[in-house]
């Protein structure tokens, strides 16, 4: 597992030498900010392994891993106005430390920033263009998706899915399906190496859903049952009303308007937990986890090639936190 | 001059062929309203005009044509929050007809739109992705530095003028740029073309201040003297800080805290008039003028190519609204 700390170093190593112009300050102070106080960099991790995976050097695909960083964290910053949200990963928002309209330029300028990186990303760059636009677009139709619901009083369980497939999944697919087009892949082999990000993307975002209620309080470091005291139709939620019996249904509308945050999130667990939700959201969690499996198994590369995604993709889906 | 109006009609008739999805409903509609809403359509037509000035097809640059329109009207939409301008066109601003959140969503998915037009057009794409991406970064920036200025006590005519060919020029003489790379023009006609449009786009910008308080008001169609009782610091208002003597900046000082409209804007007038700032702005205005009349000339196609675009110039500098 040695190989993530030297990749995120390598990636963070990268990202700090991007040249940013000192001015104007408000513009650029803020991406600088945002960029250092951290993330998983999970994504532009796919791509770098995606390059080895079909036989080239890490460093090969550098510029389109950090355009999908940038495009990534573009897309927080614009998110985190829209949800008007004070924290992420800890630190204060950028609309917060500054404001709305610094938050919404500097979002702008990082969108385009991932763009001239991937202007210098060798390859056919009329596919990796095309592929890249393909999937910004899809994280604006996730958000807006994502928005449209917490207004939306009957959501499906499939239509949140789709949701959070184009809002997260696709990007972490995308961040492979680059690395394949600079690789000059096989279109199958591109195919398959997209559908496992997808899938793994998937199940790391469900995932999420359920450690936020389930995690490891001291190893999550979020409060316990945040999306419940927020009233947000995660997948938990919307399971439970799909397979709860009316009095179950009832209790949950009832909890929706709990103000004791305590008895709200532990008597909402309790419901959970007598309908099955845990472990309903953990079959499809496994069902994604499987697919992106067999998905990678079937790319046409030596199983050594493969190994590296595959421990990734094991650490993602056993972390508790 | 008729064919303004047919190269009008062409790329409205283009723009509304875009292929829009129509989920979800929130991210798509604004897009669609603002882009009905018209406006000149001058950058699309550089970009045609730049085409056939270097004896190609006006069809043959059409992507790179909306792509610069739909840049345009992205930077419009974010623009008008942090501006928190309640009108465009004549019409209710996004973030007023909708709110702030669809305003940000509609206009990231609007340049995303632009880049997935660019990524369409036949031509060394590379090029073209380079010239569109400093120019958008360029837009951001320009946009940074006027919202800086309003904080500002002391800003100089130089750095207004910066501040304008950063925020609007600049897209004028990318439409030509990226007619010239489709093209395949030389690169000394690349920089003439560059060079013709960011001149132009100076000259069009400041006559605009201009006619903001000198403009025929039944043409104009705007409220005579509006950037006045904005208090907004014009190229007008800075030159008169710059030139006026101790007395008449006192007096445009307490002018500025005047609140009947009328007795605002006429007595800054007279005071403007005193030290002829409309003048001075003047002969800014033709000397841009005339130096994006020598970048015409000197690129080296024939008189009969550079009609058109000799003729849209003139349109667009004897304007009176």
């Amino acid at each position: 597992m040695d190989f993530i700390k030297t990749y995120t170093a390598y990636i963070e190593s990268e990202l700090s030498k991007l040249q940013l112009p000192s001015k104007p300050a408000a513009l650029y102070e803020p991406i600088r900010y945002f960029l250092q106080i951290g993330g998983k960099r999970i994504r532009p991790m796919m791509t770098l392994l995606g390059a080895e995976l079909f036989g080239l050097d890490k460093e090969k695909a550098i510029n389109a891993a950090l355009a999908i960083e940038l495009l990534h964290n573009f897309s927080l910053i614009h998110d985190d106005i829209m949800d008007d949200a004070p924290l992420r990963r800890g630190y204060e928002t950028v609309h917060v430390k500054w404001n709305t309209s610094v938050g919404i330029l500097s979002g702008d300028a990082l969108l385009i920033k991932s763009y001239q990186l991937l202007e210098q990303q060798e390859g056919d760059l009329r596919q990796l263009l095309h592929v890249f636009n393909k999937t910004a677009i899809k994280i604006c139709e996730g958000q807006q998706f994502d928005m449209d619901f917490e207004k939306t009083k009957q959501v499906s369980s499939d239509e949140y899915i789709e949701m959070i497939r184009l809002k997260t999944s696709v990007l972490i697919g995308s961040s492979l399906e680059l690395a394949s087009i600079i690789a000059q892949s096989s279109e199958i082999d591109r195919q398959h190496a997209y559908n496992f990000g997808v899938n793994l993307g998937l199940a790391f975002q469900i995932q999420d859903d359920i450690l936020d209620l389930y995690g490891d309080p001291e190893k999550f470091g979020k409060q316990i049952g945040g999306d419940i005291l927020a009233n947000k139709k995660t997948l938990l939620y919307l399971l439970a009303i799909e397979n709860g019996d009316e009095k179950q249904i009832e209790k949950l509308a009832v909890l929706y308007n709990e103000s004791n945050s305590t008895k709200k999130v532990n008597e909402t667990k309790l419901v959970f937990d007598e309908i099955g939700v845990r472990q309903l959201c953990a079959v499809i969690v496994n069902n994604y986890f499987d697919t992106a499996k067999e998905e990678l198994l079937k790319i046409n590369v030596s199983v050594e090639n493969k190994l590296k995604l595959n421990e990734l993709s094991n650490f993602l889906l056993n972390r508790t936190s």
